[in-house]
């Protein structure tokens, strides 16, 4: 089959054997992909990334980088056949989503797309596990539905972050993570949620997930941004009675790291109000720096997260094919298999790009 | 009055101007005084701290480092005389704690300690604010009074962790605070408490604060100790119903730095376990660094924390006045007012020293 491989840092579009699914697993063809910021980051930090999973007990992801890795975990998918042992719940041409994994009984766990054993949606077919199937509701188009896996990160992040009625979150960087966050927090009705990117582009696809104030760090801080809506009248930070925690209170700022470069969590532990907390949800794969007498004199807390649960991946297909969430204008492109390696090139330019879906079936 | 006063981050014992009591405030008698880690930091980094503490907001603990500071926040005093419109609830002669603040309408607030105008615990005489004072209680010796406040710090660190019955804490560094942060977590029956720390006489300490299992970090893995308490029989990290967050789970690490110098975060994040929730409670005041990844793959919270509130004080004194925890271990040495300029090169030596007291009626 027709794929773009990954091997030694560089991307080739080659012919390589297609996969044969196992013990209760399915073969399918992809219909679309996403092309993640994870995997723009993997193409360069592979060996560091595959050596943290090792080291941090997630042998799922750790993979040879100088053999074919075949990325890719964004996918819809239609299914083309199963494997033994198989209850064949969805029949031949049924479309479906998946947690990106698969497992087996002798190879464990692989990360669909960070493995050697298990391609991903870079290549024409792929095999999944019958029992991390679901299907694609509601006519969803396919490159829609391929939305889940970034959604649900979104969806995922706001879970973590807690929230209440009361916080009014800031979202930091508007790629799709940080589109994805957006559109988190308005289906659960939280807000007014401020959103925080340079580019213009970026800060348009924000408004259409719901942002409701959207500012240029350029020119507006967002911190200020968050103040207007949270601070109550007459409030002053320099009064005896605030300084003991007494008196009326600014409403709570949950800020959400959702760029993943080195800074710009010290950037916002510095811009922070008082007890804000900070959901990093962009991947920084560099070694950073902070100043924790920031954190320390805001009593700032910091959630890191990753991923999300196999419910949370649900819902967010749910919320797309019922219309709670709009990810659809994410979508600024789309290309064949080999039009992988441009599209890695193109996807540095967030004037232009933000989500290019691959769909190998094209060429 | 005799004095340990700080200028251009020097110490001096000189005669300076005792303090007099505004409104609603009482000139009282120091009788015992901690020196603070804090304060050996303040020593060599109070431009910096000062402007920290400016830009985050907190001008009551921004001061003139060429002018005079009387440094000492952790004390306890006798009433010696009353200042105007007073109510006079407690006679002089009377032995009070205090929050280490003053207010007034004229200058705010002030952090006793750490200020130009507001003589802390290095002298033989402060003023504190009538409103902030709570009595000693049960004939409790003075000098183990004073570290109400050490204690207040470990007790607001303990709350802000949330614990719940299930988590196993691990205390990694045990000077003052950290044996504080046990103490706290042992009045309230948490535990076992895992407690580390290079030094033998420090891990002494640690013991007879009730840390249930003490290891020196040379020798033993403080999270391979929390492992042995918190895994649970045949659990496997790499099975995948673990991976799906299936199965039976560790019970929660929750990890409490009381350190405070740089690298100490990034270890204990490289160290610790998935979901583990880390309370930075020591003061590091210099840059840091740190690898995100390592947060993002374990999915880590850190609570940055600091100081402690009015009634977390209060329960302090209580939990020491009524036996709930026995901090007067801490107490290593006791010094008058000429000899604190040596005691802050001893307390750089861990094998001899935890808490010493100035007592400044001593000299």
């Amino acid at each position: 089959m027709r794929a773009a491989v990954m091997r030694d840092q560089k991307l080739f579009v080659e012919d390589i054997d297609a996969p044969e699914p196992g013990d209760g697993q399915v073969l399918v063809k992809t219909l679309a992909c996403g092309i993640c910021g994870s995997d723009l980051h993997a193409l360069h930090h592979a060996d560091q990334m595959s050596e943290m999973a090792r080291r941090s007990g997630s042998d799922a992801s750790a993979f040879d980088t100088s053999r074919n890795v075949v990325m890719g975990h964004e996918f819809s998918a239609e299914i083309l056949d199963h494997g033994p042992n198989t209850e064949k719940t969805f029949k031949p041409g049924t479309r479906v989503c998946s947690f990106p994994i698969t497992f087996s009984m002798t190879d464990g766990i692989r990360s669909i797309g960070y493995s050697n054993d298990v391609p991903g949606g870079y290549g024409e077919q792929m095999i999944l596990n019958e029992m991390l199937l679901t299907e694609i509701p509601n006519g969803l188009a396919s490159d829609v539905a391929a939305l889940t896996e970034p959604s649900a990160v979104g969806e995922h992040a706001v879970v973590k972050a807690n929230l209440t009625d009361e916080d009014v979150p800031i979202v930091i960087g508007c790629g799709p993570v940080g589109l994805a966050v957006i559109a988190a927090l308005k289906a659960r009705g939280v807000g007014p949620v401020i959103a925080a990117d340079f580019s213009a582009a970026r800060r348009k696809l924000a408004e259409l997930m719901g942002a409701d104030v959207v500012v240029n760090p350029k020119d507006h801080s967002p911190y200020d941004a968050w103040a207007d809506k949270a601070i109550p009248e007459g409030y002053d930070p320099k009064s005896p009675l605030n300084m003991l925690g007494m008196g009326p209170q600014p409403k709570p700022c949950v800020l959400f790291e959702c760029v993943g470069v080195p800074g710009v969590i010290h950037q916002m532990m510095e811009g922070a109000p008082r007890n804000a907390r900070i959901v990093v949800v962009g991947v920084c794969m560099e070694k950073d720096h902070l100043e924790p007498l920031w954190g320390i004199m805001k009593e700032i807390n910091m959630q890191f997260v990753l991923g999300y649960t196999p419910d949370e991946f649900k819902q967010s297909l749910f919320n797309i094919a019922e219309g709670h969430i709009n990810v659809a204008p994410m979508i600024t492109g789309t290309v064949g298999v080999s039009g992988i390696p441009q599209a890695f090139e193109d996807l540095s330019n967030p004037e232009q790009h933000a989500k290019i879906m691959v769909e190998p079936w094209r060429d």
